[in-house]
Order: C-alpha cells, then structure tokens, then sequence
C-alpha cells in the first residue's frame, strides 16, 4: 500500500509582541499552524507531520485553503509518493502544490508552501523513523553534526525601553548560554544607536555583537552606519538596504570590511543567486540567512544550497533566519553554520526541545524522529489541537 | 468634510478557461474584483472604485481581508485623504496598506495591493470628476494622448489545436483591426513551435507576430530558440527564461539581436530596477512589460517608472502585461509605448469599453470619469454586484 497524505490543516494564530524592529512593529503578527495527516499508524499513533512559518511574515491561511492543501488532496496519492510507495516523497508532494503556478512573485506563496513543506518533511522523517537530521546527511551522504551553533536575536524597540534594560536583557543571554547577541538599529537616530551599540558592548565583554538593520537604509545611510559600525569588533552588520538592492551592498563592501549578513528577505533560489552573482558578497567572512520556512521550505532549500556551492561558498556560511527546528535539522544534517535563536519570543513556536541547553553558544540535536517538535512540550500540544 | 472610504469589498471569482502557456494551465484561474466605496455622493450615486487582478495569478480575498482592508478601514480617514480633504490621496491609502509590511517578497500580497489600489485610482479619478489618463497628464505635467497602440495576445495551445486553427484565430484578430499579434511558444518541441511560427507568418502577411515562452526556458533551449527565432522578423521573443534569472536574460543578447521583452513576473520597483541593472536589456529596441495589477498598483508603478527613467529608457518601451483598461489608462495617461490585449480571453475584465474599435493597432479612449469601467457593460454589471 501506498503511503498518503488523508488531510492537511491550518490555523493561523497571533505571534503578536510589543517588539519593533526599523521597519514593522509585530502587534499583529501572526503564524500558521499545519498538519499534514499520513495514514500510516505506528505504535497505535497516526504519523502527523507539523509546521508553521517563521516570523516576520504573516499567517498564510488563505493560500494554504485555497491552492495548496487542494492540489495535495486532489493528487494521485502514487504521485506524491516515493518509488517503493513506503514514504511520501518530499519533492514530488513540492512539484504539486506548485503546478500551475508561473514563475517568479516569491513572497506569501513561498511561506505558504514552506509551512506545508515543513510538515511533510517531518512526515517524511518520522514514516523513516529517523530524525529529520539524520535523514538528510544520509541522503547527502555527509556526516550529521547534532552540536549546532546558535546565538541569541533580540535588542528590538519597545516603548519606554532604555540601555539598562537592554544591557540587562544581553546580560540575560549570556546567563543562558549564548555568547553571540544579536541586537536592532536603524530605529532611532545614529548617536542613539551608538550609544545602544556601547552600552551592550561594555556589558557583553568577551562575548560578541551582531547588529541588524532591516534593511531599513537607504545608500547613504547605509554607509554612514558602516563607517559608525566599523569602530567596533562586531559580528555582523545584518540587512543595512533593501533586501533586492545588491548595488547598495555590494558598494557597502567598500566602506566595510568586516563580516556582513543578509538574505532572509529572498525568498527563492533564483534571489538567492542573484544576491551571489550581484551583491559583492565576501564568501571569506559574510553570511547568508534565507530561511527555508519563508522560501518555499527545504526542498527549494536544497536548491538554494546548490547555487551557493556552485557560487563557491561553504555551507558554513549559511545561519538561517527565524529560530525554528527545521532549520536547526538542518544545519546539523547539512553542516551550516548555525541557526537563529530568539530566546524570549515567537513561544511556543521558536526555540529548543525542553531540555536542550545553551553552552558556549552550542545545542546539541536530541534523537527525536521528525524535526523534533515532540521534545517541546508547549509546541507539540498547539499542534496536536490543530491535528485533533 | 474629509472624503472617507466607508467600505472594502473583495468576491474571488473564476477566470478559468482551457488554454495552456509553456508553464501553466488557465483550468483553475480566478481573480479578485474589488469595490471600495466612498462617501462621496455626486447625482444621487455613491462613488464606488473598481478594480481586479490581472491574469496569471490568483484571486487574492484571503490577503485582502485579512490584512490589506482592515488597515484601510482602521486607518484614520484624514491620513488616507489629500491635503485639502476633498479627495483620496492614493499614496497615502497606499502607505496604510503596507504598514507593518516587512521589504523584499514581492508576490501574492503585490496581487492584493494592486487590485485595490485600482479601485483607489479609480475613486480618485471619478471624485475629480476626470478620466484617470487625464488626472494622471496633469499630474505629471504631460500631455495626454487618448490614441494607445494595442495587441493581441493569444496563441495559446489548448488540447486539439492545430495548425489551421492557429491560422484563423490570428487572421480573426487581422480582421478586429490588429496588426500585432502575439502567439505562445516553448509549450511543444521547437521543430513544431518553426512549424507554427511559419503557418502564423504565412498567414498575417504584412503584420508583425510576437512570441512568448513564458519564461520557460533554461539557458541552453532559450539559445536554441533564440537561433532559430532569428530567421524571422519578429516583433519580439518575450521572457525567455526565469524571470529572475538576468543573467540568462543578458547572454541571451549575444545570440538574438532583435527586440526582446519580459517584465511581467516582476512585481516591485526594485526588481525592475534589477532588471534594468544587470539583464543587458537594451533601451533602443527591447521592451518592458511590468503589470501595475500585479505589483503594487500605479502607486508602485510610478517608481518603477522612475527608476525605468534613471536608467535612462524611454516610458515608450513600457506595454504592459495583462490587457486590461488600468494599463490603457497609464498608458495614455504617461505616455507609454502601448498596452497588450487578449481578444477573447479574462473577460469580462479585459478589453476595452463597448463601441471602442482597434484599428491600425490602436485604441482611442473615451472620455469617461475614472477608468473608463462604466463604459464596459458587461464588467460594470458584475462590479456593481460586488458594490451592492
């Protein structure tokens, strides 16, 4: 018998917090929650793949209703499978939903499929009885890595927030573990940022300091912050322009010879590729953050990693937006560079499996089947309603 | 009193029709027609906007209701209105949708901007008792010239269609008073795609034949068929390649030097802009082909002219994708080189007001109050159903 797909639900839920970045405030944010049904039944369980999509971009309830779950649904169960029939094959699920979708327009669809898409992967993993990172370095035919590097986002702007709360919150990330912070600019004028960017550096000592823009700068600002940042040892200087501008990055370069991050706003391995071919980025020392659960999910991910490999960077490059365990699967099955952590937001859908601790900046993967959202408590309970 | 916008209304209705280009099929189309309803009342009438998406994507009801309407709706009026009040400011209704809009993924929620922004045009042009081409002169300082060059886009495969009837829908467009014409190609081996270019060249004698891949083609087939398609006098090869892929796009001028075309899968003024940069187009013969309906509205499309602008083009190598009376408008209103249309396809949104005739190529717009849709009966008639 042929493995199938029997359902495929969504719930959109508010991730809403008073946190503002330079460009959206997150008041009304909100996420997608799906399960993909198999009907295949282990241990008197039904195998329920889960996903949701990363934050910053909106629930997808519409899309998923509309387009998506149908062109699962109305499939030839044959077609969505793998060739012995034992397990869903990812790719071939991915090919349907984007029939009769043309070509170019990333966004929305991109993290509505993405959300489907990491369903079926943890589907798929669970079917194999094997954890969604182990699953992918064998078919990679790599060695999986269950230590994963992850630092600590944070710093956004809230109202009436000052340095010593935000000193005190840095603080709070190096108490849990992490010794790379990450913190927002943009959202007040350059001499408060500065002031900001001390503040946090006196109180982090050792440890390091990422900061993002949101790509909220035009050129000149821009640049006007490269020549602020660059007074500092900090980790990355994160999304200073339009995510689609490449000129102005690439002229960054220019006025900024640390590392530099960008890329959770492409949406596609075809942005992908052109953020390589355009932007002047430096693959001794930049990073790359697409986010596979905003872009179409892992399939296309893999995909994206081709371009980056045939572009001649390492895989090391590579530290995903967003938080989520898909991505930790993924950097410990296909050796990238880390992953995202947001330690007091996005609940219950960021974050670890309980448990799993921070050391020196490092998780390490538990053995879960799947992606590992059964090992975090409050997730897999607002799953299960969605399944139920 | 400042004019307010009272009501947002969106029905996803079906566009479906049989046809098939080189990468979708048209079976399960539908678009968004939308209604936003002022308080404006001029001869006993409330003034009501219009607007709906363009072919080749989806309906977008779920994106409008859920966010793009309710900012509008939750907005105060005196920020959606003109300095004086007694107008919309279609940039500042625009501004309140993409509030808390993060940059980057321009698709899907670019549909729903652009639909409504439509019916904010549409409003605006009827408040100033103007048709929207002439408002849009004024603004710009223009002239305005109600005289559009036109074609028709057709050509499509469709399961039985052979040669002979190719042949006579073209001739049937000959003989509505096209001298353009377009058809599809990259949907059939390319010795059957010669074949039917040579039957439709046959056929329409002194007029000039368009192709269409749809973006199709990896960089090796656009080649093939670039070297083929040279032995013709066409009047352009259109979105060979992904959409995003400028680098095909650029190399594919080394191997076809007659006008090429693409653009219509290109949804923001930064991916305009990167069009511009980095595809080699050339602003002596090629053509650009952005969908104001698909990206954004006229709000978006006026940086994307200006960005068309600052790269030094013409606004007379614009003809826009989609073939509907929004583009006729802008066209006749700023002065582009022209807009498409489908004869006999995505009605009754596309086309022209009744009793307006094609000949030589070119429509003469009437003078009707906002977009010209009153002048359409069988479109006012479904778009007062969504306004009632």
């Amino acid at each position: 018998m042929t493995v199938r797909i029997i359902d495929v639900r969504e719930v959109t839920k508010p991730i809403a917090s008073p946190i503002r970045n330079a460009y959206i405030d997150f008041t009304k944010m909100t996420t997608s929650l799906v399960a993909v049904a198999t009907d295949v039944v282990r241990d008197g369980r039904r195998i329920v793949g889960y996903g949701f999509n990363s934050n910053g971009r909106y629930g997808q309830g519409g899309l998923i209703r509309e387009r998506f779950a149908p062109r699962i649904l109305e499939a030839d169960p044959g077609s969505l499978a793998n060739e012995a029939g034992d397990n869903l094959d990812p790719d071939r699920v991915w090919a349907a939903m984007m029939q009769n979708e043309k070509p170019g327009g990333h966004g929305e669809r991109s993290v509505a499929v993405g959300t489907i898409d990491m369903a079926v992967w943890d589907a798929t993993a669970k079917i194999s009885g094997k954890p969604l990172f182990r699953l992918l370095a064998e078919r990679h035919g790599l060695e999986a890595d269950p230590r994963v590097f992850v630092y600590a986002a944070g710093g956004y702007y809230y109202p009436g927030k000052d340095l010593a709360q935000l000193r005190a919150e840095m603080r709070g990330y190096l108490d849990r573990g992490y010794t790379v912070v990450k913190m927002k600019i943009g959202g007040a004028p350059i001499e408060e940022d500065r002031r900001r960017i001390e503040a946090v550096l006196a109180e982090i000592g050792e440890a390091r300091l990422a900061v993002d823009a949101n790509g909220r700068f035009d050129l000149e600002t821009a640049i006007q912050y490269a020549k602020m940042l660059r007074d500092y040892p900090l980790f990355w200087y994160e999304e200073a322009g339009d995510p689609l501008d490449y000129a102005l990055q690439a002229a960054l370069a220019e006025f900024y010879p640390r590392p530099m991050a960008t890329g959770e706003n492409l949406f596609s391995h075809q942005d992908a590729r052109n953020l390589l071919r355009y932007a002047g980025m430096r693959p001794d020392r930049d990073w790359l953050q697409f986010d596979c659960a905003l872009s179409y999910g892992l399939c296309e991910y893999q995909r994206t990693l081709g371009v980056v490999k045939a572009a001649g960077w390492s895989p090391r490059r590579l530290i995903p937006h967003g938080g989520h365990q898909m991505s930790l699967a993924i950097a410990a099955g296909l050796g990238l560079g880390g992953n995202e952590s947001y330690p007091d937001l996005f609940q219950p859908y960021g974050g670890f499996p309980d448990g799993v601790a921070v050391e020196d900046s490092h998780i390490a993967m538990p053995e879960l089947p799947g992606i590992g959202f059964e090992g975090k408590s409050d997730l897999i309970a607002a799953m299960h309603k969605v399944a139920e």
